[in-house]
């Protein structure tokens, strides 16, 4: 059985469990063949030290943190899902984000495989093979195995070492859905705060407008737990009941092209929160369907990461993965003027949204439309290019519209037992966060069930 | 002579001048010779009404503002110097500068000409004329006659309705110098504050990242005032002494190519300030000279106004000043990952700035190494363009270096009597407005005196 670290918590609070015991499980799972293609990296004695000898009254005293690969730690290299940067000086300080987990008493467990750069949606790497996601159907630890399905990305190592209870809390990034596609595929939690919350200073970025540091988690309470520490404030506590909250199903863009596990988990959790007491209106929004012929010239991510990469890639196009320098590559060609109108029309948009969404406290999309593809469908290799590039938009379509609009989202798993894993997404424009979060401790018990 | 509104202030406020009567001696000087080409519009009738009509509570009561080509005014045609939009409908609501002066009591006098769309730093404008420098030196009505001085630009309109008397403020904006320019040339005050402390909203654009809504008056008491009306907030009073400042000249870029007026007014300005106490110490600041290789790849203003120009300047090319269109058009080739590292790259260069000022309280330069040139030296014709495009050059150097440092600074007339205007500059990096204003209060008696 995978650790159950959310349970595992109260009982270190309670001085139940032993810190060292809890630890050892972690690194067992951390090295057993459900978290193989997860770290490039495990530490295990400054971990063991860290979970250890941390006073007991900080937040995760005790528990383990993975960390993205994209995250500057003192002393270790930061690759970011790349080979070309595995030779570089080790980093010389903590990142923001890191600085603030080991303040609050984190213990880092590793370094987690990532989509190349962040750079897509399915969770594929062509250098340090792709984990497998977490086989909800079985709760067993799939491996790397044929059969296997992707685990969602950029975030992908990340979303499997909290799915398999090798880490607590999986810190990460979402550019354009990077924490909550594999949160959705992995059947975990994935919040996206509004962008501003947490300082991205000490991460190798993507989109410099869009990045988000963030963390995935096991339930809504842990992501609650996991946010407050990021972004350095306590989020106000609400005793208002579901009914109170007034929730919208956006009809438009985000329920087109759902696969039938999707649906069916989609339409169940509406029926069981409406049930329970949640009003919930479906409402236009055609303000969606703007998203696409607004991103024609290239959306932001090509250009931005083209201005940080352009020397590396023109000196070593070879060792990318193709699929990246493909993408990246096409951020040459956007002209100034057309990045500064994509910012404009951004902007216009982002008011023209937060003026349909006064009169709610959050839409319910599927996170997805789809579930995980299978990784032999969408793995490495040119003939599969073609079906790479459906999947990956098809996932990146609806969390990516949270980015464009500077807000804040939640992936919660809405699956029921023996599906494959789908996420529902709670999501509003910039500063809700507070709201989401609330939100989020009362529709979590009406999802998961039949 | 010219109507001196300063002390008109002074007058109004005790009820020993009649409003109605000081109106009608802005309104003769704006009709005059000397404030030919000055006025795209007068409007009399609401003047004499706002001078008149105003609560004498209000700061601004009985007082002329004029107004610069590119700001909103309800019910006005915004035209930004250019004959491409004189036939636009009138703007349907006032910019937020204008609104701010009205709820001060402003009475608006006219909109004032402006080079084209602000794009330069000579004052030059092919469709309505240049008005010509007031003329400190015989302090009389210079009219646009043989011999007569470009006023500097782009408000060049502006400077010369404050240096005529026609107007208490001159509304303009800077984007690398369109206030102190034309203030330096002029021989008045430009005081160009941090540009967020003004909102831009309802003024036509050319630089979205340095555009700043600002003002020229003819005192530095008068600047105080101007920019607490136009940032909406009280400047703080200080009683510390000139002595008690701390004072760098800075040695690199902004001493060179000094002609030798500037350098007999800044020398002696300097030493009149040692004199009267100051403390001012000969600094390097070598990062002045990176801003030159960092605009390499253009800067902002090309590829910003490119953006909002790009529709008319590809159907109405022949409509705009050649000069104007040939800068505007060069934006059209910046690429985006170009732009994105000029923002980055200004980042950097602020940080270094501002580790270097810290131990500063302001650095004091010429605002231009060159006084005003003769306008038949600059005026339009292909066979000056390269004059144009040289003297526009240095006029802007200095200024403008402000403006990438997101920095405040205040031009401060420093010529003896008998000598053609040279502006003396006090800057400093963000949000130092109030140590600037200051401070020019206790520079400014010091400055014009042999």
């Amino acid at each position: 059985m995978r650790p159950d670290l959310t349970a595992t918590r109260q009982a270190l609070l309670k001085g139940q469990q032993q810190a060292l015991q809890v630890a050892e499980a972690c690194l067992d799972m951390a090295q057993s063949a459900a978290c193989q293609h997860v770290f490039r990296q495990i530490t295990p004695d400054s971990f063991r030290k860290e979970a250890t000898q941390t006073p007991a009254a900080r937040p995760l005293a005790g528990l383990a943190v993975s960390v993205k690969d994209l995250f500057d730690v003192q002393g270790q290299i930061t690759a970011a899902g790349s080979t070309i940067l595995e030779n570089q000086p080790p980093a010389s300080q903590d990142a923001v984000a890191i600085a603030r987990l080991r303040a609050a008493g984190a213990g880092f467990i590793g370094r987690t495989h990532m989509v190349e750069f962040a750079f897509s949606g399915v969770g594929i790497n062509p250098h340090h093979g792709t984990p497998a996601a977490w086989d909800a159907r079985t709760n067993s630890r799939a491996g790397s195995t044929p059969g296997a399905y992707a685990p969602g990305g950029s975030s992908s190592g990340a979303a499997v070492s909290v799915a398999t209870g090798a880490a607590f809390i999986g810190l990460g990034s979402d550019t354009g859905g990077s924490i909550r596609i594999p949160a959705a595929l992995n059947g975990i939690v994935g919040f996206k705060n509004t962008a501003r919350r947490v300082p991205t200073h000490g991460a190798v970025p993507l989109s410099t407008t869009l990045d988000t540091v963030c963390a995935m988690t096991r339930s809504a309470r842990d992501a609650v737990l996991a946010h407050e520490i990021l972004s350095a404030r306590k989020v106000a506590i609400s005793t208002r009941p579901l009914s109170s909250y007034r929730l919208a199903v956006a009809k438009n863009l985000m329920l087109d092209d759902m696969d039938s596990t999707v649906t069916r988990a989609f339409e169940r959790s509406l029926k069981n929160l409406r049930a329970a007491g949640a009003q919930i209106e479906e409402i236009d929004l055609p303000e969606l369907l703007d998203l696409a012929p607004m991103m024609a010239t290239g959306g932001f991510s090509p250009a931005e990461s083209y201005a940080w990469h352009r020397h590396l890639l023109t000196q070593h196009a070879d060792q990318y993965d193709p699929r990246v320098a493909h993408r990246i590559g096409r951020g040459a060609h956007m002209s100034a003027h057309d990045y500064i109108h994509l910012l404009q029309a951004r902007k216009d948009w982002m008011d023209r949204m937060d003026k349909q969404l006064q009169r709610f406290d959050a839409v319910l999309s599927p996170t997805t439309p789809i579930t995980a593809p299978l990784i032999s469908s969408v793995a490495p290799g040119a003939e599969r290019d073609a079906e790479f590039f459906r999947v990956n938009a098809l996932l990146l379509r609806n969390p990516s519209a949270i980015n464009v609009l500077d807000g804040c989202a939640i992936s919660l798993p809405c699956h029921a037992p023996g599906e494959l894993p789908v996420g529902l997404m709670a999501w509003h424009g910039a500063m809700h966060d507070d709201t989401i979060l609330q939100l989020s401790l009362l529709l979590e018990p009406w999802l998961q069930t039949q």
